[in-house]
Order: structure tokens, then C-alpha cells, then sequence
């Protein structure tokens, strides 16, 4: 396939416009594993390690191609290149790269100065490309957080999302999310609100406006964020495809926070992403009343996630590690023992104040000289008041 | 002052009626101790726990006692007999078993049948005596639930307070709660509504309704369920009396939930016992945005609370360790792919379902055999077809 595809001006054409940087039997190899591979298709990932993409591609689509080494286990690599064969068509690979020609597509390859190291954590499972509108630099400035959530969220939710998401970004963190409605929406409007930056990972490619409602949301995060895909454009978003960019988000992000989400909300397979990739996970809380909370109540229960209500304890995700518990200063035993015994309004004398709070005479005369100096007891005739005020 | 209470046959007619299953000189030593020593006092408890209740008695009050063998730290024990000394007064005893006679509140003494082991765990700060109202056996049965909240709760806080401690009474739970307003009092309520057991810890002494808008609620508690304090009648609740009374609704609950919190609420302050003790701890969550929720969530994030929204959540406090992670049985992500692929308009031909999967053929056609058998797609022409209302 790749002799075919180096054999082509046009497709040779396309990938010099659509990635300079490289070389162009590079960029076709890598375009052609992206047309080839679903997401996440760990032999794909293992073979283009193991060989480079260009060789890679060599093995899996040419007939006469000799495995030396024979890395991969040579069963699923037969297997592998039973289901990536079907999909062998230098067409598909021209049709790919015009299609990002056609929205101004930004082709980013691993290795690149753009390529964001956070996703190497995913290893052979990592994409096999991506495909960027907008500011690619996004994918790897710091921090970034990604705020996600359910479609079908509540006000309670939007508001919050709007809340943490428009405070991160207007304090320069990259707000990333799925471009979904509900939450996913709530957080990129806030972002572009306050002049912040944002990411939106699609399922589909990123020449498809998908959900459709959100066209010009994701063209407005085109120009001024970025909009990202691991899939070629032309792509259809399907079930598998949003499960495997739900992993993207959770390895961009270093830190994920679920607003609301449902039982078995997308969100939760986010965060079970980012827990597995040993990203901090914080979920919000809501009423236990609200369906659209359960899924964050779950994380809180199931996966270990962080309990966070407000921007600062979103921000402790990642700048601090988890701390002691801040247990207030505890108030003396013996001090509130005695403020106990002691009123405002009648003056009593140490000998009774130490039977009120079963202290010996002596440490109440002791404690009373401490309170005396901090002013919150007074001397009164044979006896002491706590002062109007004091605590 | 055992001598003098000794000589004092009111004292001692009070004593026996108050309590027969122990010996005279007993009963009347601990009521001195409990009049002597505020809560939690370590000193008295180590004492009594070295000498037994009459012998420590005679060293604290004794002026010619010899302390043979002064394991007690003889510094420390200087102090508290210092401390206990102006309270040391016979008549202080006998009111204190008046009181009880009064109110017909029986006296628990360590090691007697009716004592909760549970109250063992607090060690030297064990009460050195409870005062009870009502089924003392409660204090023993089992399972016995700590359901606990802020005074100021709010109508989410209330209803889930009676929601879940009618589910648990309803279902032979002890209920057990401090008798305040607010979660305290929905908790109460909703057991006694159905008929189920409910025990109030107060910070005061049996005879004393506090607070006082709970009077015919505590004393519908002491004639259905119980009405605890570990300090005498006629004593009043302070600031350090509640502090100290939370750790006895700590160690009594099996498991202690709250429900509802504000910041710096005393329901912290049982809940960082019942940690201490290694009870389990339950917090419910709720909106971020409410400052009665905002001491749940501290408790989720900082006391490594367990989150519970459900009765049954909160069973799983005391019925099951902490399990694996409860994940759903994962779809098969070929079958997933597969499924996205087909349609249930148009028969779609395997080698089509391939490309569209990104499977091998081979494969999709074993899927599509594995499929079939569960009804879940159906062979129509050349191709396939997913059947209406598989998922």
C-alpha cells in the first residue's frame, strides 16, 4: 500500500500541505494506520513501535511482505491484518487528507514538536495520530484540566460547570472536554466566555460537527481553541468510537473532573480512564435526589475519586499531592472547660469555677491568668467574668 | 468520702434501688466517680481501671490514702486529685442518685450485664458509669446505626435523615442519635414512626430535656427507646460535655452516618471519633452549593468518608467490607464495534461490516454467529440485519 501511496502525486501532495515537517512517506504511513486501525488497536500500536509506520505498513497491507522479526505474536498479527485489510484503499487515505484540507486540519504525529507527551501514557493504545483544528501548542500547555459530564445535565450541573470551567481557564488552564451538550458544552462556553483556552476531543472527525446543535460552538473552538480527533476526517463518531476518545480526554487532561453524570454515564468510563492512567479523579456532589449525580456519587464510592466542590479544590488535583487531613487547631480541653463555667454576667470565684469545670483550683488559676493576658476574662470583685465578646 | 457515703444509709437504700445486681459500695463508688471526673477523664479512668472503682476512690479523696502501687503517673495523679477534690462531696452523690430515682433512669455500670462492650473501646476514656432511661438492652443490640447532623438542617437534610433511619429502624436497626434539633430530631422521629428502636445520647444528665423543645420528644424516647448520658442527673450540658458526649455516639454506632453538616459542625466532631475508633463512617452528600452539605463533603474528602445516598449504602457500612470496585460486566469491544456497524433498515454484507468495524472478516463472522444465537441480528439476503430492540 505504501508503494502505491508514494507512487501518487496527489496523495504525496497532500501530505507535504498537510504536514511539513515530516517526511512524506511518514505522513502517508500514518495516515493510512489511521484510515486502517480503529482507536486504540493495540497491535497497530505494538507493529508501528516495534518497526516504525512506514515498514509497518509494509507488513500488514503487502501481500509478499516477510516478518523479520516476528515481534508481534504471529497469530493476532495474522489476525490484525484480517481486519485492517478490508479497509487497505490509497482512496481512503487521499479522501482523508483532503477532507482536512478542506476544514484546515492540522496533521499532529507522534514524535512531533506538537505531539502532547501526556499521550504516550497510553503506550501501544495510544492514537496513531491526531487531527487538529485550531491551536495545536493547546494539547501540551499546562495545566490542563478536563471537566466533563453528562449530556443530559441538570441546571445544577451546567451552573457548576460553567462555575469551575470559566474560573480554570480565566486563570490559564486549558479547559478540555468532549464537545457533548449538557456539561461537555457548558464547560467550553465558559472557557471561550472569559477569553480562555479550550479543547474538544471528538469521537468522529474533525470535519463533522457533531452533535449537529453544536456546530458553530465547535467552529468557535475551532478559531479559538482547538478542535481534536484521533480518527480521519470523514469519520462517523460511533459508540466505540466515543468509548476510545473518552480515553483521550482522561489521558489529556492531568486531572478529570465529573460534574454530573449518570449511573452509567460516558463520563464514568472517562473516569475510570483517568484512574487507570493514574490521573487524579474528582467528582462533584450533588442531591442524592438527582439521577444525574448518581454517576458522580459512584466515583466518589467506587473509584477512589476526589470529592471537589469549589475551583480551589479542583486546582489541589494537581498541584498539591494529597495532604493530611486540615483538622482545625484543637481548642485546649481544659480552656473550654472553664469558658464553660464562666459567664458573662456574674463574677465566679476560681474555687467554684473549679468545681463547675472539675478542674483542680490551681490550673483555673492558672488558665485564668493565660485568659486574662488574651483579654477574654476579666477580674470581678472575689471573682472572674469572661469578657462581652470573647469567644 | 466511700466511708462517709458507706455510713450514710440513704445513700445506701439509693444505691441498692438504683442498682441490685452490684454491690452497695460499688455503685455508690462509681456514682462518685461520675460526679467527680468530667467525661473522658483518662486519670480517673486508668485509676479505677488499676485499683477498682472503691479502693481509687479512697486514693483520690482520702487525704491519708497510701498509693501502693502508684502506677498512676504520681505527677499526674497529684493534678487530678487536685482537680476532683472540690467536687468530692457525699451530698453531690446522693442528689445525683435522687435524680435518677426521680426519672426512674437505672444505672449501667461497667462489667454488669447491660453494659456495651462497645463502650470498652474508648479505654481509660470509657464513662466511668451510664445513666439510662428507657431499654437499656439497646445499647447492645444489634445493629445499631449512628445517624447524626446539624441543628440548622435544611428540608433535604430532614427528609433524608427519616428516610433512612425509617428504612433501618423499620428493618430492626438501632437508631442512635443526640436528641438535638434538626437531623438529630428527624432521625428520632422516623424510627419511633415506625415503630423501631432509637436510642437519644444526651450531653446533660437523663432528668434534664435538652433542648428543651425536645421534651416530649425524649421522653416518647425513654419510654419506647432509650435516653442515655454518661453524666449524673441534674447536670446541664456544655460546650465540653457535648464534645465528649460525641465520642460515646461514635463508639455505641456500629457504623456512624451524617447526614447533613455545616463547616465546623459538632457532627464532625463525632465522626473524626468514629474514625479514630475504626467505626465506619458514612457521609451523604449534597449540593455544593448548600452550607449544610459543606461539612459532608469535607468529611468525603478529608476523613476518607465513605459516600452514601441509599439505606442500602449505608447497610454496606457495617454488613460488608469494603469490596472491589462494582464495574460493570465490560461489553466486548469487538462485539461493541460490530453492533455499531450493522443496521436494523439494510442488510449489510459481512465483508462491509468489516470496513465499517475495522475487524477481520473472519471475525465479524464468528460475532455474527455468536449474535445470532442471541437473537440479537438476523441474516436477511446477502447480508445482516441487527434485530429491532436489541441493544
Amino acid at each position: 500500500m505504501i508503494a502505491r501511496l508514494l507512487q501518487d502525486s496527489e496523495a504525496k501532495d497532500a501530505a507535504r500541505a498537510a504536514c511539513s515537517e515530516r517526511d512524506v512517506d511518514e505522513v502517508l504511513a500514518r495516515v493510512a494506520w489511521n484510515v486502517l486501525a480503529e482507536p486504540g488497536d493495540g497491535v497497530a500500536g505494538a507493529l508501528i513501535a516495534e518497526l516504525g509506520p512506514v515498514e509497518a505498513l509494509r507488513v500488514a497491507t503487502d501481500a509478499d511482505a516477510v516478518l523479520v522479526p516476528p515481534v508481534t505474536p504471529p497469530r493476532a498479527l495474522q489476525e490484525a491484518i484480517e481486519r485492517w485489510r478490508p479497509r487497505a484503499s490509497p482512496q481512503a487515505v487521499l479522501d482523508a487528507l483532503h477532507g482536512a484540507e478542506a476544514v484546515r486540519a492540522r496533521l499532529v504525529l507522534p514524535g512531533g514538536a506538537l505531539w502532547p507527551a501526556a499521550m504516550d501514557d497510553l503506550d501501544v493504545h495510544a492514537p496513531t495520530m491526531l487531527w487538529v483544528r485550531g491551536d495545536a501548542g493547546l494539547l501540551s500547555a499546562e495545566p490542563r484540566v478536563a471537566i466533563v459530564g453528562a449530556r443530559a445535565s441538570s441546571g445544577y450541573g451546567d451552573l457548576l460547570a460553567a462555575e469551575f470551567a470559566g474560573d480554570l481557564a480565566g486563570s490559564g488552564a486549558v479547559v478540555i472536554s468532549g464537545g457533548a451538550y449538557g456539561i461537555d458544552g457548558a464547560a467550553h462556553r465558559a472557557a471561550l466566555g472569559v477569553g480562555g483556552a479550550t479543547v474538544a476531543l471528538l469521537a468522529g472527525g474533525v470535519d463533522r460537527a457533531y452533535p449537529q446543535g453544536h456546530q458553530s460552538l465547535l467552529r468557535e473552538i475551532a478559531v479559538k481553541g482547538a478542535v481534536v480527533s484521533e480518527v480521519p476526517c470523514g469519520t462517523a463518531p460511533t459508540k466505540w468510537r466515543f468509548l476510545s476518545r473518552n480515553r483521550l480526554i482522561a489521558a489529556l487532561g492531568q486531572a478529570t473532573v465529573v460534574v454530573e453524570a449518570g449511573w452509567r454515564s460516558g463520563s464514568i468510563n472517562t473516569a475510570g480512564h483517568a484512574a487507570s492512567l493514574g490521573r487524579p479523579l474528582g467528582a462533584v456532589p450533588g442531591p442524592v435526589t438527582s439521577a444525574t449525580s448518581s454517576g458522580c456519587h459512584r466515583l466518589l464510592r467506587d473509584y477512589d475519586a476526589r470529592c471537589v466542590t469549589t475551583t480551589a479544590e479542583i486546582r489541589e488535583l494537581w498541584e498539591t499531592t494529597v495532604g493530611m487531613p486540615q483538622g482545625d487547631a484543637a481548642a485546649d480541653p481544659e480552656q473550654v472547660r472553664l469558658r464553660d463555667a464562666l459567664s458573662t454576667r456574674t463574677a465566679v470565684p476560681a474555687q467554684e469555677l473549679a468545681r463547675r469545670s472539675g478542674l483542680s483550683v490551681t490550673r483555673v488559676e492558672a488558665l485564668l491568668g493565660l485568659l486574662e493576658l488574651e483579654g477574654a476574662v476579666a477580674r470581678s470583685g472575689a471573682g472572674w467574668r469572661r469578657s462581652v465578646g470573647a469567644a
